[in-house]
């Protein structure tokens, strides 16, 4: 751990990790569980990515455990949810608010991966699956448990692609160009953002592989 | 592991992980699977807690691969199963008797995963959370595997939330007042048991977050 | 890994996995996912297995974080898929392709995780989960994924048996008969491989264990 040239600073990880749990804690509303049920899924969305990262790839104990701070975060966000249940059910811009968290959270996430897989000397194709793992798996599990396909797996969402990019050039900045880590980072988070952003504004649209021969 | 205060049984833990796979073995001879979906079903059912403990959150080998006696107790399970299948199909008992296991086997196998991490040195709210996974894992991924919501999260049931309280109060006997474990354990159990079967009796049960502005 | 005394060859362990990943990259093409969601399932199906069994049960390192050669070659199934997709959409004999490269790739891979299994001194009833866990568990996490009840659970193929059947052999030949494991290996690949041909030409059928009294 002490290789590792780049931390998201605690303070920002708490905030996304709180965030993460409220986009969580939104959707188990919505499927109307009860508050034992939307703290599951919040719990889900804020973690489950770093759990896959450590508890299935690298072998090491989850934040999740070791930080005290999750758990208590993650109430925190239901009894947020809880208390502003009815300005939450008739708002118009929580997908708006869910999609900046998203292109906030996903790229940190990922950048927090990929050191921690460098620093665990995985081979580059590794790290970047690692990245996308870290970025992409709390919201993968929280559509898994909830009973929905993934929402990053349909067409019409311009996101794991930005995030396979995303992930590659942190790869080539850090370990071939030797750009330092945070730098490297803060690039990475911001091209993402920006790709979601010009993604949203102009309408890009990715296509499934398959196209319809007739209207759906 | 020699640090361990309190252990199930070992004839307790072999007698919960056969009525756990004879449960996970009903779900999966309604989905009508045959012999060896059943297995599977039961499998998961008996030992997924256990496994998602050790696998993804303790990084050590699961039980169902160091005790010999786990996978043969889950093959028995569904052949009893296959063999009063008929008998099983017409029961109206059957649900009450899955309540009955739940309620014994959940609280122990909360203890047993909470044992374990305090043993490993896991802050608290990552003992607790060990617990739940423990104690819940085996049943959401049954249910997750033969395309079901998890139960636990429907409102209705007294359920994750009665878990947490037991596993709370565990922690606070044995961490903060010392009590010995084997007490705490019983206590937890105890407690547990007394919950469920008070909200069985009177029918408590827990409100989605978000109540229904209109009937469903 | 000093002690391991059967590997598969590299190239058939390559060619394997490209396999799998071609038959999860159909199985996003047919979701009508796009490029991103297809590759998604690709590399769950060909690196699934290998992942739970390292990841979840012997806790070391998934070969899909050590091997640089693996996420390129389920990039390139997937961008294979992609350039044939009308091809592949209009093809009747899709399944037959798909079902002789599970009966190949399954046992094959199963064979891969009992030697690591008997290798890091697992008992036998663990050896016999893991060999399972590794044939099928890419196959059922893809299926999980795109929503479908994984198909190996449904009745009517003899899927899970023969596996379980061969998996057994390859145990008694190696650990008792001590035959060559490299012998043992294509003995159980090719019992296998047998044993679902002639369920295919004789059109032999598992039963659900609780038969329908009434015509569905």
């Amino acid at each position: 751990m002490t290789s590792l040239t780049f931390q998201l600073p605690p303070l920002f990880d708490y905030f996304a990790t709180f965030l993460w749990a409220l986009s969580g804690a939104i959707v188990g509303m919505h499927k109307r569980y009860d508050m034992a049920g939307v703290c599951v899924i919040a719990l889900l969305a804020a973690t489950g990515g770093s759990t896959l990262r450590d508890g299935l790839f690298l072998n090491q104990l989850p934040p999740v455990l070791t930080d005290v701070w999750y758990v208590p975060l993650i109430l925190l966000a239901a009894l947020v949810v809880q208390f502003f249940r009815q300005r939450i059910a008739g708002m118009r811009l929580i997908d708006n608010l869910i999609n900046l968290i998203d292109a906030i959270g996903v790229p940190a996430f990922a950048v927090v991966g990929m050191q921690l897989s460098l620093a665990a000397r995985i081979p580059i194709p590794g790290v970047v699956l690692i990245g996308m793992v870290n970025g992409f798996g709390g919201g993968i599990l929280r559509d898994l448990m909830v009973g929905d396909t993934p929402a990053v797996l349909k067409p019409g969402r311009f996101y794991l692609s930005a995030a396979f990019v995303a992930c590659i050039l942190f790869v080539v900045l850090e370990v071939y160009l030797h750009v330092a880590a945070t730098i490297a980072a803060w690039i990475v988070i911001g091209l993402f953002f920006t790709i979601r952003a010009l993604a949203v504004r102009y309408d890009w649209r990715t296509q499934p592989v398959l196209p319809d021969t007739e209207p759906r």
